[in-house]
């Protein structure tokens, strides 16, 4: 009988093996106690293995950029995959951001990219050569589909007709997989930590979570190791690692992102959908993906795609609309955001205004607060069986979390789980009315545009510290496309604790949770990001408005 | 304590005073025994309360033709409500087609929307002045919403903000609502009979069912006393009364028309969802009413609606395709259809053949048979609780087949539910692949643009008798948008049983009760329907293909 510690030991050693040919040698690392690693790359410490050909390939963040490069004769598909391989292993070595690797399968197929170029003097698609990296929960032929069970190791995807749609459209727009990434036991979790591969560090502090569930992407994207990332959201798994890395991060949606060939934890739960979304370096980037893959038609390969083609007139219509109105959310009423959040929300809002833009409060605390215990009961509406039956298979250990989550209550009957569907209708109903009547406080008596909100109630933190996951998780449940984009860093100098803030008395655990975490010491220089939500089944509209904001932002 | 006797007495009671000032003299009628009541008014049974103007109006099968002659005055609202009142009355007193009856309220509409005209010189909307009914499951202000319980009775809608989104819609058009219309108990039937107001009957057979669930509406719209008929579909309750009527009826997929204020048995199972849709007396009115709805952009009011607008650019397409590829489903592979059904459609196959369009086999029995337990398994997930709770809540007696399907078994589990949802998304992508598959068996590789399909597998039957209706519901379950229209009529002489069709023998016990059902003596002159399935969320696609071949058919 194999042990759960024997998997992980195979697993992790078929990894190391597949590493080796690209790794630094481990004299060449900084010491596992430098926290700081995110400027390693720019201060030379790969140069032994990069080329500058290869550092100035990982320099593009635009992914539309690197394709034309590509596309141009600049670089070709060998080169660029090769440069990204090597990049991505050192970057694994320093935060452990990589499940399954697919390095050789990647430069095999580079190489016929590189074939046909030379050929027929074209490329393969609109991404041909751009590397592509997935959380570990995309099924990928060849390799395991983990959700970061050690149960579910070992058992490939050896049909290519499952593998994920996204998969297969990148594929035919000739991007290239080149690994998989980190996630937490179960998905179910803000962080990135499991038995299997163990725990995805943030690059800016090694002490720090890269944040989750797609904590493995984020740290990959931050490193410059990726130029295209995909993840999953079901309470900001998407979003919150963009949040903890100064990323650019969309929860579309659902349906209006193909699905289909990516197994998930609690499966048949549809009802607070987890979600697929694109995570970039740059904002054209994640408009050129999401773009990209509505284009591709997927409604005619997942049967739970909305047939919604991309709609570049709305695009269009909001990228030139003269004057927005902006619900600026500060607070949720359940925890307070910590200062560099708050400062860097309320300067945006008066750059905002400053350029023609309108701003009006929008507070809807009841609502938030009523809904996320709703979205909570489904998550554990199976009292934690599925979660269980999958961690018990080889008996690994609980992470606290999990064990947490799959403990908090028996299971509920099917009236309960109706009726828990009717409540949330009937808040997704209040949300919509209440968005309707907005204009009530608008000059022209148009309602809002979008709102403005935090990502997160705080940037990165300690690992195993995050816990308050409304910011995102509301629009999951409201199902509203959210985008998360960097705007500030924490400065310590300005963002220290002012009196009112010291005097504060948190209202509720989860605020006493929260509040003390923040410190402008360690903290100094992470990257503060902001959310901006469009509405239901919006994407086009939200991606318009982010660069817009974004223009204004950075003016 | 007030009995369920005593409530339906008094709710029976009140309707009769309602209708009193509109009715025929129980001397006018036909005798109880009369069967055929479908022609009375072209009898001029009806002569003595309608005008001839009145009988004009009520002759108009097409909405926008009659708007039309509101709109240039050739009638007034008040004319033309107070026609369809009389008309619908008498409708009643022939067949028990209402429940809910607000002719005060509609005359009074009526002569604020004339005010509004003669002094305006314009009218309300695109349907001033046009009647409405509404199966007695969309709320409307002021009366009761029984969804077919005596429970449920003396609980009237008193806030106007809860009207079914759909009310408010054509309120803004100025359309008219006029009565509510009879269902079965709990909805969940494919007849229309319940103890609080009995069992709505078949006007060209009178001991034969009207279908359902929304079989008053079915009732209603065959004797012309409505225009504009509403009813919901969960396994085929706007299709199977217009089958058993020879009407016109849409099953959209969900979220496309807003089903906001519209409650529902088992609320909360959104899984296979019940969805809102159009009956009508010609195929113009379907196409007009569907398309008045989602250009009010309903999901600005309803959470759940989906934001794709009317796509009068796929219409269109579809409308001048010159050669549609068509896939022809003779037989679920579950019950065999009645001798009529197969003929109507192997000489609508041939006259599609013969102008011009392309017939391939669609045959897919497989993915049928194991589709319709999946969702079977749905409806009475939570072992029949909610039903029961509301049979029991007054007293009343179980209808036999209401009783029958909440004794099934007991409650299912959340993880069998996921699991649940699971293998029916899982069957999606099958049908999905296959639907893609099918360029193999055409000409062009093309793969087939729709299925022409029986809607049932006979026409209207004795009351009580319906039992098999996988026909209809398995689009339900794949989320296909698909509509039924007459195409023909029972002949006894052509379709009197041949030699094969005695000696069939029924494969199964739904086959073995449909196959004996058919009797073309009885069945004589009742009309056929076929039922056209264009893919999902393919409305606009759907009603100009069931044009174009209703165009052949009727050439």
């Amino acid at each position: 009988m194999v042990t759960w510690q024997e998997v992980v030991a195979q697993k992790r050693a078929d990894r190391e093996t597949l590493l080796e040919p690209y790794k630094l040698p481990e004299t060449g690392l900084p010491p596992k106690d430098d926290l700081y690693v995110y400027d390693f790359f720019d201060k030379g410490g790969a140069d032994s293995l990069l080329s500058t050909k290869e550092k100035e390939i990982t320099a593009i963040d635009d992914i539309d950029t690197l394709a034309a490069k590509i596309r141009e004769g600049t670089y070709s598909a060998t080169e660029v995959i090769t440069a990204y391989i090597k990049r991505a292993t050192v970057a694994h070595q320093l935060t452990n951001a990589l499940s399954e690797v697919v390095f050789e399968q990647a430069l095999a197929r580079a190489k016929g990219l590189d074939e046909y170029y030379a050929k027929e003097g074209k490329t393969v698609g609109k991404y041909h050569g751009v590397p592509l990296t997935l959380k570990d929960q995309f099924n990928v032929y060849g390799v395991d589909t983990t959700l970061g069970y050690v149960g579910r190791a070992n058992n490939p995807v050896m049909d290519k007709s499952k593998e994920a749609v996204l998969v297969t459209i990148f594929e035919k727009e000739g991007a290239v997989v080149i690994a998989k990434t980190n996630l937490p036991q179960s998905i179910m979790w803000c962080e990135c930590e499991n038995p299997l591969w163990g725990c995805t560090v943030n690059p800016r502090r090694r002490d720090f979570t890269s944040g989750g569930s797609t904590g493995g992407e984020g740290a990959l994207l931050a490193l410059k190791a990726s130029i295209m990332g995909w993840g999953t959201d079901l309470g900001g798994s998407v979003r919150i690692p963009q949040v903890m890395n100064g990323g650019y991060g969309l929860r579309p949606s659902a349906w209006r992102i193909p699905y289909e060939g990516v197994p998930v934890t609690i499966d048949g739960q549809e009802h607070v959908p987890s979600v697929i979304g694109p995570m970039t370096r740059n904002l054209d980037s994640l408009i050129s993906i999401t773009k990209t893959v509505i284009e591709n038609e997927p409604w005619t390969l997942d049967p739970k795609c909305i047939p919604i083609p991309w709609r570049q007139e709305i695009f269009d219509q909001y990228l030139s609309k003269k004057k927005f109105i902006i619900g600026v959310m500060k607070d949720d009423g359940v925890v307070r955001v910590h200062p560099p959040i708050e400062r860097t929300l309320r300067e945006a809002a008066e750059k905002l205004k400053a350029a023609g833009h309108e701003i009006v409060e929008w507070s809807a605390p009841d609502l938030h607060q009523e809904l996320v215990p709703i979205l909570n009961k489904f998550y554990i509406a199976d009292g934690g069986e599925d979660v269980k039956t999958d961690v018990n298979k080889m008996g690994e250990p609980f992470m606290p979390y999990v064990e947490e989550m799959v403990n908090r209550g028996p299971p509920i009957s099917i009236p309960e789980y109706w009726h828990n569907m009717v409540l949330k209708r009937e808040l997704q109903k209040k949300y919509l009315d209440r968005w309707n009547a907005s204009g009530k406080l608008t000059s022209t008596s148009e309602p809002i545009d979008f709102i403005l909100a935090p990502g997160c109630p705080h940037t990165a933190v300690p690992c195993r510290k995050t816990n308050w996951v409304g910011y995102t998780r509301v629009w999951n449940g409201l199902d509203y496309s959210a985008a998360v984009f960097p705007v500030s860093k924490v400065d310590k100098e300005i963002d220290s604790l002012n009196e009112e803030q010291r005097a504060y008395v948190p209202r509720n655990d989860w605020d006493s949770t929260n509040w003390p975490l923040y410190d402008p010491e360690t903290m100094d220089g992470l990257p503060v990001n902001l959310q901006i939500v469009a509405g239901r089944l919006a994407e086009e509209k939200l991606l318009a408005v982010v660069k817009r904001v974004e223009e204004v932002l950075n003016a």
